[in-house]
C-alpha cells in the first residue's frame, strides 16, 4: 500500500488533555486522462488501480463500451520538481473506428440536449448514451443476502480501517460475494474503478451484479451504474431525488439506508425477495 | 423549500416485515454556470442559493477576489419540455478589467503548471493563485468552542433532517455562532455557496472564521478555504495527505474527526487553545 497510506504528526485534542502522534491519512494525488494525447478529464484520486479507473470512466461517459474499445493505456512521462515520474497522467489510445471524445465543457452530456438544462434532460441524455439498459436484467438477491452487503464491503475497506478517509464501491453477487471492491478519496473514482475493473474482466454489461456505495447515491452514481448495465445499486446512505428519477425511468433498482437490516427500496423492488417470501412460497 | 425536498414513495423493508410509505428526498438538479454568456461549468446541485454558488466557484477558482468584480449574475432562458424557465443556468457578467476564466480542460489549474502533474504542482498553483493567504491571520479559538461547531452545523440543516441527504458547511466565528449554513447534495457546492454569502456580505478574506464541513476534508475544500482567505477548517471527517500538505504550506489550520468532543489538529494548533490553558495561564 506504498502510495496509499501517508503518515503524519497529528496533535490528537481530547477532554482529558492531548498528545502528539503519528496518524495514517488516505493518499490524494490529481490524475490527468488524456485520450489520443489530448487532455479530457483532472480528478484528484488515490493512486493506484488508474488503468481501471480511466476504464470505468470513459464507460460512464459512453466513450467506450467493450474492452475491445481500448487499443492501450499507459503512463505519460510526468516529472516532478526531483524529475522523478509521477505516474499521474495517463494517456488512453482508442480502437480504430472508435471515436474520440469531445473535451471542453461542450463534452458535457448537458449541454448538448435539444430543450433547457433539467432534470429531465438528464435523464433523456443517458437513455440515448446507454448501450446496456438494464429493465429487463432478471436479477433476485434476498433482502437479507442484499442488507449484509455494505458489511461485506467495509470487511474489504483496507485502507479505511487505517485512515477512515476513504470511499469504497463494489460489485457483488447475488449470493453475497464480493467480486471486486476498490477504495478512493473520490466516490465517483471508487465506482470507476469498479465498473473498470469489470469491463476489462468482461463483465460489461454487469448483468446480474449488484453496485455497492459506501456512501449515498446520486444521479452521477446511477448514471454509471446503467451506462455498465448494472441492474441494481445499493446505498448505504439517501438517494438524491434525481437518482430517484434516472432510476426510475431506467428500470434499475435502487435501495438506499441499507443498514442495520433495514433499507428502502425506490424502484424495481420485485428483484428483491423479502425475508419470509421463501419460507411462505 | 420548494424546491429542496421532493417527496417519493418507498418500500420499506426490516426484518420485521415491508410497508409504503412517502420518502423525502433531496432535491438534485444540474446548474450550468456562464460566465459572459460562455458556458464554464456544469453541477449537480440542490436549487436555491445559484449566485452564492457562482460566486463562490468564481472565488475558489481565482477568477474573483471581491464582490465588485462581478457586474451581474442572472438567469439565462432555459426551457424544459413544458416551456418552464428551468432556473438551471446561471449567467455571470464580470466587470470591467477582470479577466474571464479559460473555459475547457485547460482551465484546469493543474496543466499550467511548469512541472509535472503531481501533489507539489497542485500546492503551488493554489499558493500563485491566492490572494489572502492565511498564515498570518491571528484567530485564537478555544478547542471546546471548535469541538462544538459541527452540532452547531448540525442544528442549522433543516433539509438533512427530512432527507438524510445533503453535505454542509458553515462559517463560524471563534465565539461559535454560525454566520451562514448551507446545504447541498455535493459537499464542493456546500462550500462554494457559504463563501460565496461570504463575499456578497464583504466578509473576504473571511479573517479570524471557522470554515465547518459535515464530511471530509480534501484537497479542494482546503483549496476553497485558502482562496478565501479562511484561517480555519474543521472538518467532521478523515482528511486527505494532499489536504494537510496544503493546508501546511498555507499557514491554514486543519482540524479532522472533529466529534464527541475530540479531534485531530493537523496542522497550526497555536491557534487552537486546548481545555486548561485559560485557567492554567
Amino acid at each position: 500500500m506504498g502510495r496509499l497510506i501517508a503518515r503524519k504528526p497529528v496533535l490528537r485534542l481530547t477532554p482529558d488533555g492531548q498528545r502528539r502522534r503519528p496518524d495514517s491519512l488516505a493518499v490524494e494525488e490529481p490524475l490527468e486522462l488524456r485520450v489520443g494525447g489530448r487532455p479530457l478529464a483532472v480528478t484528484m484520486r488515490t493512486p493506484g488501480h488508474d488503468v481501471e479507473l480511466a476504464h470505468g470512466f470513459l464507460l460512464s461517459e459512453g466513450v467506450v463500451g467493450d474492452a475491445a474499445d481500448v487499443r492501450d493505456a499507459r503512463y505519460c512521462s510526468s516529472r516532478d520538481d526531483k524529475g522523478v515520474n509521477t505516474y499521474n497522467v495517463l494517456d488512453v489510445g482508442l480502437a480504430d473506428g472508435v471515436p474520440a471524445p469531445d473535451t471542453g465543457v461542450e463534452r458535457n452530456f448537458y449541454t448538448t440536449s435539444s430543450c433547457g438544462v433539467c432534470g429531465k434532460a438528464s435523464l433523456d441524455a443517458v437513455r440515448l448514451r446507454t448501450r446496456f439498459p438494464p429493465a429487463a436484467d432478471p436479477l433476485s438477491i434476498a433482502s437479507a443476502v442484499l442488507s449484509a452487503l455494505p458489511g461485506v464491503l467495509r470487511d474489504h475497506q483496507r485502507v479505511f480501517d487505517r485512515t477512515g478517509g476513504l470511499h469504497a464501491a463494489g460489485l457483488c453477487t447475488p449470493e453475497g460475494e464480493a467480486l471486486v471492491v476498490r477504495e478512493d478519496v473520490g466516490r465517483h473514482n471508487a465506482v470507476d474503478k469498479v465498473l473498470g475493473w469489470a469491463l476489462l474482466a468482461g463483465r460489461v454489461p454487469a448483468a446480474g451484479c449488484v453496485l455497492v456505495v459506501s456512501g449515498r447515491a446520486s444521479f452521477e452514481l446511477v448514471q454509471k451504474a446503467v451506462m455498465a448495465g448494472v441492474p441494481m445499486l445499493a446505498a448505504v446512505s439517501a438517494p438524491s431525488s434525481l437518482a430517484v428519477d434516472l432510476a426510475e425511468e431506467s428500470g434499475l433498482t435502487l435501495a438506499g439506508f441499507v443498514r442495520d437490516g433495514s433499507m428502502n427500496v425506490y424502484t424495481r423492488p420485485d428483484r428483491i425477495v423479502p425475508a419470509g417470501a421463501l419460507a411462505a412460497g
